[in-house]
């Protein structure tokens, strides 16, 4: 049995992208991002063109206003040449006063009159606004699209430069703050050389200044290469564009490879001060780049992103409504899954770095397997974090108990406590909550009263009570009720007995009854429990039965030597239902 | 109204990983990946232990025929000494004889002397097998989790790699090939000095030559940085381990930046020969590498990925079937909507591209906005590509009624046509089918027959019937059905006209009712059908009332002269409802 395999159509594909030389690669020696690029938000635009129901114009609205909460100064808002709906909204955002005073709304349009004068004559009234040229340069679209030299692609574009140029200086924009916007379309599939001949062809057209700077933005139309080959080409671009210290060099990826958060990654290192995206990558076909990954990518290393993801579930829920898209559970930062930890060697890692950084600094985090602190995000610890499935181990399992019932089980019956977890896991194929792993805990372990019950127990210390070595006695008299509270049959003895310690002493007294309590002390503790607690103490005893098995059991009580007779005692009829001592 | 935004905890971070100097970055000079690696599914470990609901058995033992069929060769299996059910489908796989000859099972383990037993006890009887040693080798973990040496860390590893070796050595392996793994887990989060230290330990420890490496695997097991950081590293690595031609250096990237495609891919060229990862990126938190991307991403290049995703619906169905996870709609090369193309300018560029293939070079994939033809991995055109809502034009719609139904609209009449679908798709919010758009462009524009119908026409040409011109004039005679076959009102008249042309005959005869068509022509075009079509010819016909306005109409018949009528008789009747000539 063999499964040779091959995709021979293979053959069918080249590299469609131009590579740069290699002087443009020097982006490489830094390491990380230092400081917010600017975002400009396009959802509404590229995002809502790919949805398989675009969107209402009541929720482009509402979607506008929460980009704007979410700290978007720059915002595209259609292609009001478009559609009778696009336009529409441009103009409700404008004449119901919509617009913050600090975010710019961007248009885009392609370059033939009646399309630029319909989409400036959307803006009328606007305060600030972004006008978003674009022709399609790549070698494959010149040669199977438009079937154009390279001369008539460029000149497409420098036409429709003037004549934005020209509308935009008209009376009625007098109190509108333009920028212009210019993307060479499909530019990951273009030659480098024409690429920069025709954004500097455009650059020459419009007037521009350091402080009225121009935006060129170089879109991965379609992701073509791997992403440093797309920073490299930024990098070209950076060092060839007419008058950089007026261009804002703006970056516009997708994700057809899976690499978009790289591509703008590599290319912000690589000279770009802009970025084009969407929240959750929403956009044609696999999407555009995710500016909230990019943002808390940033995040991670210390820098501010400028933007606010501290109410990420909200974020999510947003976005679900306005889309109709599902924001997948590994989503970086957001998704369901992407702070649980199901295996057990996660788990404890988790639960010791909490304790690390509760113990030096709470203000700094490097808790592992958590590559933020979920509580940045608005995530809780509680369910999202620490999850017990048949992969998991003691550790979780441990943690959880603690965390949210203040049982500090013992490191010795962790194990033991972890495997039953695991296999009812397993066996009943789901996960378990915190709450119902601390119910399966407190029926096996905790005050585990029958069939043996000490229904009453007073212990008496004092110098009478000294042994032959002059070790210090303790006398217990105590009440004890075997075969259960309810039961009929039950039997109920009132006995004395002496001991080492009380544990021993209430041992002996049972060595009273008719029963056989055989079994030898293996360790001992206890801790106070915390204030929100029913009881305040609670005890653990091992026990080992005459064929060297171990019990467990767990006591409460407000008096922490009654939770300790009660551990006993739990310890105790868990050996039952193994030995059956009352047989 | 501004929203000042800012996400103030980001000081509680600093980066976490040890970048290296930049003599380690030679590999940011090529540009493409140029032979597949070889590939580890690490589905049933990694991506397992991240399911709520982990597999059962028998999902485990489908999705391995299944990883199989897919052409891995290397499968980590689990991690046999965790749990009963891990152990047991080692067992089950080796018993039953399900691991192709050439398929070598890959099992993890901890190093400690009772997890290594029950691990290499698992693989009795089998006949590769693959044994995969980890710890865990970060800063973090050694500061926090282990809290031990660097001394003590590397000790665990070479007391774990001396007594697999010893234990594998043993009389009742003999049948077995074994391969050692070791991975420093975390090594992302680790000085790079220290990683190839403790990797150059276990080297030195397992024998090794070129024809039986040893695999050294470098997982980011926490995405910490920057993917070319992560590729420097592996650099380092390459250049710093010993014994480098007898060691399989692998990646094993996750996905918390959402860079893991580009950390694998970036890592490859600075000299991985290996990729652990899973279909679809399933795996701890954000998941593990996609192995699908990675590997369609060399197909886009023109490299065979030794994998077979050809039938991508296929294992799309059976991923979502084992792990009860769900392929995004934008997931790259695999999502439902990855090929869709739902604006106006993309549709009009893809059915352009499309028609160029066929006319140059059919074995060679260069259409604009798709980055490989959906057939090579088993997707249609049909209801995969061109997808119509509110956003898209003229282009798409004609392409689709063309495509699926022949008919070639004239270029004059695709407008009206493409604002038609769009308004009813705005209005509606919803897409539209192909076969919706057909349905609507049929009962709108072709074989219109009411109120007009002209039931019979016969044509005659002759010599009798030139004009004072000496032009060649038609004459027409034809019964005409005014108000509709079934309607008791309906008026017949038998006429007779004579004209230039066919067109032009007709409409003088319709000069002879009492009604009132004033029209003139426009232009007018026909073709041929397909001939799996009903009918044999359609025609187009544009005629402009007395207000300027244009009307369309389309006629069918298997006779090219009467489809041309029935063309005519759609105008009119289309005119008639704007124009009311009836009343």
């Amino acid at each position: 049995m063999k499964y040779d395999v091959s995709m021979k159509n293979h053959i069918k594909y080249r590299p469609q992208y131009y590579p740069v030389s290699s002087e443009y690669t020097d982006w490489v020696k830094k390491d990380h991002i230092e400081k917010a690029p600017s975002w400009c938000s396009v959802d509404l635009r590229d995002g809502n063109q790919a949805l398989i129901v675009p969107m209402s114009l009541q929720e482009k609205l509402d979607f506008f206003t929460y980009l704007c909460r979410l700290g978007f100064k720059e915002i595209e808002v259609g292609f009001p040449a478009a559609s009778e709906t696009e336009y529409e909204f441009v103009r409700t955002l404008i004449e119901k006063d919509m617009i913050p005073e600090d975010v710019k709304i961007q248009v885009l349009t392609q370059s033939r009159e009646h399309i630029i004068r319909k989409t400036l004559d959307s803006l009328v009234g606007a305060k600030h606004a972004i006008v978003h040229l674009y022709n399609s340069t790549s070698f494959a679209q010149r040669q199977q699209v438009f079937r154009r030299s390279k001369e008539e692609i460029t000149k497409i574009a420098t036409d429709g430069a003037q004549l934005i140029k020209e509308i935009a200086s008209e009376e009625i924009y007098k109190g509108t703050d333009f920028q212009f916007e210019y993307s060479p379309e499909s530019f990951t599939g273009t030659e480098m050389d024409y690429a920069a001949e025709i954004c500097n062809a455009v650059i020459d057209i419009w007037e521009l200044t350091p402080d009225h700077p121009v935006i060129i933005n170089l879109p991965a139309t379609v992701e073509l290469s791997l992403p440093h080959v797309y920073a490299n080409q930024i990098c070209y671009m950076d060092r060839n564009l007419h008058r950089r210290d007026s261009v804002i060099l703006s970056l516009h990826p997708h994700n057809d490879r899976g690499t978009g958060v790289a591509c703008a990654e590599l290319g912000m290192l690589a000279g770009a001060d802009r970025v084009e995206g969407t929240l959750f990558g929403n956009g044609e076909r696999t999407g555009n780049v995710d500016i909230i990954t990019l943002a808390m990518n940033m995040f991670t290393h210390g820098v501010d992103p400028k933007l606010d993801f501290t109410n990420m579930p909200q974020t999510v829920e947003k976005y679900e409504e306005y889309t109709d898209m599902k924001v997948s559970p590994r989503q970086p930062y957001a998704g369901e899954l992407v702070f649980a930890a199901f295996s057990g060697s996660h788990q404890d890692a988790i639960a010791k770095g909490m304790k690390f950084r509760e113990e030096t600094d709470p203000n700094r985090w490097t808790v592992p397997y958590l590559p933020i602190d979920p509580h940045d995000v608005g995530r809780e610890y509680d369910g999202d974090v620490i999850r017990i499935n048949s992969q998991s181990g003691k550790g979780g399992v441990a943690y959880l108990i603690q965390r949210d019932h203040g049982f500090d089980i013992p490191k010795a019956m962790r194990s033991e406590v972890g495997y039953m977890m695991k296999d009812i896991s397993d066996r009943n194929h789901e996960e378990l909550s915190s709450d119902n792993i601390f119910e399966i805990f407190r029926k096996s372990y905790v005050n585990y009263f029958a069939p043996l019950d000490i229904t009453d127990a007073e212990f008496t210390y004092g110098s009478s009570l000294k042994d032959e070595g002059n070790q210090q006695r303790v006398k217990v008299d105590m009440r004890v009720v075997v075969g259960g509270k309810e039961d009929e049959n039950k039997e109920i003895y009132n006995l004395t007995g002496t001991g080492n310690g009380r544990m021993d002493a209430v041992s002996n007294a049972l060595q009273k009854t008719k029963y056989n309590f055989n079994y030898k002390f293996i360790t001992y503790s206890e801790h106070a429990l915390s204030q929100d607690s029913n009881s305040k103490a609670a005890a653990y005893i091992c026990i080992e039965d005459t064929n060297g098995r171990d019990f467990w059991g767990v006591g409460t009580h407000d008096d922490i030597i009654l939770a300790s007779v009660n551990a006993l005692v739990s310890a105790i009829n868990r050996m039952n239902d193994e030995d059956r001592f009352m047989n």
